[in-house]
Formats: structure tokens, sequence, C-alpha cells
């Protein structure tokens, strides 16, 4: 009855069960830009313009001909006629011809002749007698404009296709949409795109035990933790959760239920009641769902050695252990990388928080352990000026689901050693 | 015309935008908790009962008196009589009495007179005599078992209140609901919670030049961004946007705008046109919204120089640059804090990438600097085993909306620096 697993290190296992799922171009949906945030682009986008599509002006300024600037200095400065103004969105009517020059805004288009902006520090209106500054809406046509600095050609000016060219392609396939990119989209009138619907998670729950959260346990009964946590995960990763409700530990209705779940979901997670006969129970029913079914039965981790993982005719089905701590922690290892390849979305660097270990923790070598741990800020300052946080272990059982709550990440002891010291730099991931 | 602005220090003017917001006690709503991922308590929660509420197995083993089994070895078992199975999901019908032992899967309930449950493996049924190994299900009640390790009173159980006692304040108002937090209330029978309705931020876009994204921009025109990247972050930071579209530069219609995004909204965000005069109008209308009007104009920071601080009768009212990058930059850093603020959540350690810098970035002393940068494995591995990332800065005019649409995050270099050096291990925020 005690377990006898060979267990595989964790990169490993994960890396043998992406590599059973087919990833078939995934289902797409049409969206419109303002309400696709966080979600995964399923077409490459290419630039349907220039983008400016005009010559800019970077600076409130006069547009001038570079050249009639060349050797302008404060003893010497060059002087140009001012024929007028750019209006702000829309094309200036006249042209700049040499020694002339016009004033312009921010955001101002070039007009045709000019080659460079000289910003307003530099320069003086030469016919202006008051004392007062005045507003350069008012300033005379014809006045005469002393530069005191020259300009290169192209200075202060955006030009056209600097910000993209037309036809590059500005974001590929699976880039995920944050406001930098909803707003580039709308900066090129591209107002709705395609992108991948979102991957459809059969979540079960078994074990004789395990009673819907709405009701009231019996003495020895316990609420469904795992559909929920595990939903929420599901969510948070760009999936839709779909409970298929909690089972017994018969082994048809289950064998039912998983493959009900298979045909219509892209990947399936059991959790295991939390005796071992239940778990031997989805390492069978996963066995006959499809093939080549179970893939790994055991993973060198902690929480979470009963895992199992398995596909069926291209789709991961995972058995998780029981416990809500080892659930959700191995919901983070595994199910979530399915939920990003199934996604079809482009590796991201993950974020984590960097953080002092308050104390000594031991690990056995060749074992993954993921710890859950308070950040909490310390007095001292990182050199950066960042904050620096200490990471406190908290200490209980993998059945706690409380532990998790309080806790802000998850620390990884990497399988190589045989613990952490106290005051060593981890890295957090935060959860 | 130039500005001369009295630049704050941009942690310095956060402080003081914040400490202006009256902090009243947000809106608030009822949600079932498997649809509030994502979503802030506004209610401290309280354990309705102990967790768990009866004495539970951690292990497969059987439950006895932990004193029948001191100074059980190998050499020297102790023997118990076996009087039954804990039925998963019952409370058993019996009582452990001396000299008695039953059989007990993970997760049971212990019968009355067990305090302590000795695993499986330490165990042996006497009275069997075929080879194969049999079932537990099948084992004969009256057989003797030998234990052959002692257990503590206590041992591979989890007591009563051991996840959290019945009236304790398991997650206080303020909390950002997690997979873990949806999970533990479940477990809790707490299956609707009454979180904080998300904040309503008004966005406007001024300029002449602006047009709406949907159009085809005319020569010297360009569509709007602002509006949809910052409606994109504030959605993304536990907000909802309201547009209230674009205005030219006249200020009348611009006042009126912003005092009814001011009375329909938490804060409201007016994006400048981008040339001075639109900036200076900016500050004018916050002056005309309400006490005490604009708080900081002019930040120590690159991008975002221009940012104008207000707030109106304890709201916030923010006047971004027009330039995308700068908008978008500095709503990452005030209008995302001012959300925050006003949702009233609990702070959390924000998540960054530990990245080594592939190029020397100057700086200037008493200038915050946010560089978009892009961040790419590097073949290196760091000592915990976790990736190694080069940060490379994305050169580029801040008014160029794909050269943060290309970047993974911001790199701040701090006021007190110069500048950062090639080789150089930094922080990115990623955005």
């Amino acid at each position: 009855m005690p377990e006898f697993l060979t267990l595989l290190p964790p990169d490993e296992a994960r890396a043998l069960l992406l590599s059973h799922l087919s990833a078939p171009e995934p289902d797409s949906e049409s969206i419109s830009v303002p309400h696709a945030l966080s979600r995964i682009l399923a077409e490459d986008i290419l630039a349907p313009q220039p983008l400016p599509d005009f010559q800019r002006s970077t600076v409130d300024g006069y547009a001038v001909r570079a050249q009639d600037t060349f050797g302008a200095s404060d003893s010497l400065p060059a002087y140009l006629t001012l024929i007028g103004e750019v209006p702000m969105g829309d094309a200036p009517a006249f042209e700049i011809g040499p020694g002339q020059c016009a004033l312009i805004h921010t955001g101002g288009m070039l007009p045709p002749g000019a080659d460079a902006v000289v910003m307003l520090e530099y320069t003086q209106l030469v016919r202006h007698t008051e004392e007062k500054e005045i507003s350069v809406r008012s300033v005379a046509m014809g006045s005469e404009i002393e530069v005191s600095r020259a300009v290169a050609d192209g200075e202060n000016i955006i030009r056209i296709g600097e910000d993209v060219a037309q036809g590059q392609r500005i974001l590929p396939k699976g880039t995920l949409l944050r406001p930098a990119e909803i707003g580039g989209l709308m900066a090129l009138g591209i107002t709705s795109v395609r992108v991948v619907k979102p991957v459809k998670v059969g979540l079960i729950s078994t074990g004789d035990e395990i009673v819907d959260p709405s009701q009231t346990p019996r003495p020895g009964q316990v609420r469904d933790i795992n559909s929920y946590s595990l939903g929420a995960l599901v969510e948070k990763s760009g999936g839709v959760a779909k409970r298929y409700g909690i089972f017994s530990d018969q082994f048809q209705a289950l064998k039912e239920a998983a493959a009900q779940a298979l045909s219509e979901c892209d990947a399936v997670v059991i959790t295991a009641g939390s005796s071992a006969s239940t778990r031997d129970m989805t390492a069978e029913v996963i066995r006959s769902l499809g093939e080549p079914g179970v893939l790994v039965h055991g993973i060198n981790t902690r929480p979470g050695k009963p895992t199992i993982l398995g596909a069926c005719n291209g789709k991961a089905v995972i058995g998780l252990p029981g416990n809500p701590v080892s659930a959700l922690v191995n919901g983070y290892l595994f199910v979530v990388p399915v939920i990003e390849k199934m996604l079809g979305v482009l590796p991201k660097p993950k974020a984590a928080v960097q953080a002092r270990l308050t104390v000594n923790l031991p690990s056995q070598a060749g074992r993954e352990d993921w710890w859950p741990v308070k950040l909490l800020p310390s007095p001292a300052r990182r050199g950066g000026g960042g904050e620096v946080y200490d990471a406190e272990p908290i200490f209980g059982k993998s059945n706690l689901i409380f532990t998790l709550a309080a806790a802000d990440g998850l620390l990884r002891i990497p399988p190589n050693a045989t613990g952490l010291s106290a005051g060593e730099m981890v890295e957090v991931m935060l959860i």
C-alpha cells in the first residue's frame, strides 16, 4: 500500500508532458482592441501604414532649413524671416524657402522645405521692443527671428516611419496584449484583432469525503477546495475552468466524467481524494482515456510527490494530490505551463521578488521544494533604492490552505541544494 | 514660452498627491467567491468554524492510542487488535480502547479514544499467511497489527482548528483575492463576500491634432493612443475607465468635460496635447475644478517632466504629457497608486525581474529615469538555478509607442545615481 514511485525531476517531467501535447492552431475569435487586455494575439500584426505618417516636430520652436542655421551662435546669430505658424492637426499651407522659418508646436507637421526645428529657447524675436513676454500666437508675420544655435538636418523631428515602417510586423502571433500594445494598435487604427480563445480546463474532484462548499459537511466530510482554487488559477492564466463536480471513489463514474471533460475541454485536471486508493484510481482513469496515457507518476518535489502527468490524444490530463496546498502549488508548476502552451503565448520572463531568507531551510538533495513564504519589508534599502524584503517561510502541513493564503509567494529550493541558509538572498515567485 | 518648472522628486510628488485623497469607505458589492478572483475584500473575514472541524489523519495507517506504542521498535514491536476501518467522509462508529487500533486513510476522521496515527510502513499484519499483498479493505477485523515504531500524542494528525481557529480573522479588508484565498473561503463555506467596486477613472484627451482611432487622420492629425493605453492600465489595476473623448484646445469645453468626469468618477486623467499651451490649459482646468487644485506641476523624471498632479475635493486629477510613452510610464508611476489607494488594497511587494544591464546608461543626478528595456534570456544560470536575463534598453524618442510595446519592462535609474554601468545587476519592473 505505501507508494513506491519512480520520481522524475519536475523540469524533466514538465518538458515530457509538454512534448506530448499536440499544439494545433488554437481557436481564435475577433475582439475589439479596447477590450483585448491580457488576451493573446492569434495572428501576426503588420503595420498598415508608417507611424508617424508625416514628419512631426518634437519640440516647440521654429521649422527651418538646417543649412540656414549652420554656424549660428550667440555671438553670430542667424536671422530668418517668420512666414507663418503651423496649425496643429493640419497641413501647413506654405513652404519654407531659403532664409525663412515658421513657428511650430510639438507634434506639428513639418512644412515642405523645412528639415529641422530650432527650439524656442535658442531664438529671439528681433523686432520686439516691449519688456513683457508676448504670446507666440501674436507674433506678427514678417518678423525676424534670431537663431543662436545651429541645428542639423533632421534635428528635433520624428521622421516618417520612425516608430514603425509600413508593412513591418509590429506584434507577432502569441503576443500578450498589455496597455502598450493596446495603445500601439489604436495608433495604427487597428481597432479589432483576432485573439486566442481562453483554454478550457475541466476540473474534477474525487474523494468520498469531499462535499460541495455550499453544503454543511457532516462529521468526517470536508468541502471541495481544489475545484475553486485551481479554477481561479486557470482563470488567472488565461483559461476558463469547467467544473465537472465531485466523484466518490468509484472508477466507472469517474472515468465517464473524465472522458466527457476530455472531449469538451483542452485539458483535464483531476484532484485525487487524499487516500492512496483514489490516487491509484486517477492513474487508471488516465490510462483508460487515450494514448499514451500516464507519462509520469511521481515527481521529486515537495509538496506534490504523487502528482500524475498524462497525455491522452494530445491533451494533458493531470492528476494532482488532494491536499489543497499540494494541488495549488503543483497547479502553478504543471497546469499553468499547459495552459500557456495551449494558448501559444510567447515565453515571458517570470516576475519574482528578491528577498533575504530569515531562517535556515533544510531540503533533500535531488528534491525540489516549494515553500510558502511571507515577504516582510525590511528597514534596509537596496543599492538602487529598491525595497528589501525578508522572506519568512510559513511552516505548516500541506493540507492547510491558509498557509498559502497567508503567503506572498513560493520559494524554490532547487534539486541540487540540500537547503538554504538564513541571510541568503532568494527569489520568491509571487502567487 | 519654454517651461521653467520647479521639479519635485517623484516619490515626494506621489506622497503629496496621495495625502490629498480623502479615502472614504469605498463602494462595495456582494460577489460569489468563484467569481471574485483579483477583487479586493471590502470586509474583514472571520472564520465561522474551525478548520478542520474534526481531527484528521495526514497519512494512511492505523489510528492508535499513542501510549500503546511507546517503546515499540523493530526488535520489540507493540501488538494491537484491529477493531475496524474508518470510513472516508463519515464519523467512525467505534471507539479505540486500550490495545486497539483502526485502519484509517489520509483525511479520515480520528475515532474517539485515538490520539495518533501509525503510518502503514511501520506496521505488519500478524495473522496473515499468504505471500501476496492483500488489500487493506479485506483485512479481517480482529486481526493483530504489529507496530514497529512508537508515535507521540498528536503525531500524523491535524488537530481541530490547526488551519484556522473559529472566529479568527482569516483575511483582512483590503486583501487581494488570489487562487489561495478563493480556495480558503470555499473551505469555510463562505461562498459570497463583499468586494470593493472597481475605481472609476475618467480619461480625457486634449489636442487639436488628436482624432479617434476609428478615423483616418488627415495630414497633420494623429490617432488618440492615450485614452486606450491608459484605459487598459486602469483596467489592469482594478479600475474601470470611462472615456470622455477628445477635446481641442478650448478651455471652456475641456473644463466642462473635466467637471463632468470629476462628478462621475473617482479620479480624472487628462492627457495634454503635446504643445505647451495645452499643458498650461490642463493646469488651469485643474485649478478651476476644486480645492486645493494643482499640487505639483513638474516632476523630476524622464520621461514625464511636465506631469501635473492635482487634487480637487478629495479626488485626484492628473495631467499627463501627451507623448504616449510619457503618458503610459507616468500612468504606472502616478495613476496606478491612486487606484490602489482608492481601492484600499493592502500594500503588496512589486514583482520585478533581476537582469544584467547590457550597456552604460547615463542619467542626471537628481532626476529619476525610466527606460523601456527588453529582457533577453542569457546563457548563464544563476546560483539558485534561476534564469538570468540581459536588460537591453530600447532607445527611442518618448513619442514612439512601439518602444514600449517592444519592452518587457521599465528600468529605473534612481535620482541619486548619475547613471548605471554595463554589467550591473538591475531590477526591471514588468509592464
